[in-house]
């Protein structure tokens, strides 16, 4: 038989709701109370399960924060920013990865029995698109994070990365640079990013009166270093290679950057590389990378409020936030200080 | 009132069993019913909260995975090859970062209400000590990575950093450097690892009859890429810089390579540098990093079946469990292929 809490508290001598108040955490136990009670739960080896503290409060106060890769570092800086607000309301965060997997996705997302362990969800899909989300059984507020899903009917929060890509590569424009290539444009259509940042690449060269060559626009199977590497490969085996590269994330930019560093050439003066996302490794790496910075921190603290509003009850329309970004000018393009 | 299993069992016409094996995920029900099951579940609402579960099984299906810091690419990296390893037993993670606060820690690891939400801990502590963990009230079972700890009585996976650190020092000693740097020691006397790898450096000087020359055993507070750069900086401006370094970790490593570049040097034509961790960043760095390659994946693999076995029932004397490691030799230390 499981101990209770009356037995506990005939042990401490204090009421079953001092217990209850000591086993939830809550703050108004003297210390020393706390102290009594605390030892007659570890005697008694009393276990105040999630499972009796759900029932009593509908809530596991658990957020699953869900991401195609943790060990990508624009996640990981992402999720230290999601766990410090969370931890600011008293929220603990479940970390999930998908590896973009839509089964894992439709999983973690769908399914009622898994989402219940949550009390809520900040999710940023890459194989699942409006349509699925629009049939999604579970009541539990879910914040959207990406471009994936743009009429989900949930609370979202995007970049526009159109506006963005048009940017950095108006800035390569600005420097003179005359063949401009792009790395990380995506066949699948399920991963928008890659086809919104060549909608901005493609803009900014239009409005400049630039031809869009077609050979200069490389797809990427993911957006790591290694698919950057290889695609600057393939841009200096061309036999007018580039004088400047728009990588669609900075890792993509990393590998890109050893790929032109490997061949003896130099960064920006043979070739200037913008990057997006501006994650740590490119401020340490020489050159340092000039990049797309989305506000980050702004990006965790509005989906943690996005979620703790739904879980007050809020049933407006759901939101939609643009975040702010901005250009980082670094080494890689402006050159190093001498 | 709640809906409950006896109601979603009538309105898709099977037993309660049925739907306690799809709420369950059990996988012995055939696709049509599951998918009636589903279709009732959605309709009424029914919510199979872990509350339930956790009443019937006393399982969670959680395991916590508590790390200092989620955005250093080694734990990154580390908490996929956990997630994976779980997820391959049917285990969800749950990951926390703690800054190796000891107050958070302390939460984390000792106090049964938090821990009761999970299973299982993997834990990594920086500042709780052996007499700590002995004291732990939780019987929640847990099992220690790192070097903090040695006499915790809980499985404990580590690696042997002073003969890691030996080993790394030995290679700059084999290439014939003369003056060779630490950095990364640490005097907080709670920071196990720093001390343990300068404990190596040491040895391997003295086994190569070299004198142990204090003002290059540079200390840093942190094991970030801004450590680096700043000890890096007080080795250049010393009357004798070095003409090698062994980094504690990757991201010094990084770091100091962002300084010595920066200053025009050349690596490792005039400074050879060793890394600890083999992160991603290394590999992709210019020069590439000579580093010390734990193996995580062999680290998590352990880790999780050391949990798994307690979870079981095991009550052996706690594992002891040293992790492999290689010496990866990259252009850091032997220079770039002509």
């Amino acid at each position: 038989m499981p101990v209770t809490l009356r037995e506990v508290a005939e042990r401490a001598g204090v009421s079953i709701r001092t217990v209850s108040n000591v086993v939830n955490d809550f703050h108004q136990v003297a210390p020393a109370t706390r102290a009594r009670v605390q030892r007659a739960v570890d005697e008694l080896g009393y276990r105040p399960n999630t499972a009796a503290r759900n029932l009593r409060s509908g809530r596991s106060g658990l957020i699953a924060l869900v991401l195609p890769e943790l060990d990508v570092p624009y996640f990981a800086e992402l999720t230290r920013a999601v766990i410090e607000q969370a931890a600011a309301a008293g929220y603990t965060v479940v970390v999930d990865q998908t590896d973009g997997d839509p089964v894992r996705e439709r999983e973690l997302v769908m399914r009622g029995s898994r989402a219940a362990m949550f009390d809520g969800m900040i999710f940023n899909p890459l194989a699942l698109g409006d349509g699925d989300l629009r049939d999604r059984p579970s009541s539990t507020p879910v914040v959207l994070l990406g471009e994936r899903v743009v009429h989900g009917g949930l609370d979202h929060i995007m970049i526009d990365n159109v506006g963005a890509a048009e940017l950095a590569t108006r800035h390569l424009i600005d420097l003179g640079r005359r063949r401009i290539a792009a790395i990380g444009d995506q066949i699948d259509e399920t991963r928008q990013t890659g086809r919104l940042r060549t909608l901005g690449y493609r803009a900014a060269l239009r409005s400049a009166s630039r031809k869009v060559i077609k050979e200069l626009i490389r797809p990427t199977e993911f957006f790591h270093r290694a698919d950057g590497a290889a695609a600057m490969a393939d841009l200096l085996a061309l036999p007018e290679p580039p004088d400047a590269v728009f990588c669609y994330n900075d890792l993509l930019a990393l590998g890109a950057l050893r790929t032109i560093l490997g061949r003896g050439l130099r960064v920006p003066e043979d070739i200037a590389l913008v990057g997006f996302d501006d994650i740590e490794d490119g401020r340490y790496s020489t050159p340092s990378l000039t990049t797309i910075s989305p506000n980050k921190n702004e990006i965790a603290k509005n989906a943690v409020q996005l979620l703790l509003n739904r879980l007050d009850g809020d049933s407006s329309v759901p939101a939609e936030i643009s975040a702010e970004y901005t250009l980082e000018i670094r080494e890689s393009t402006l050159g190093r200080p001498m």
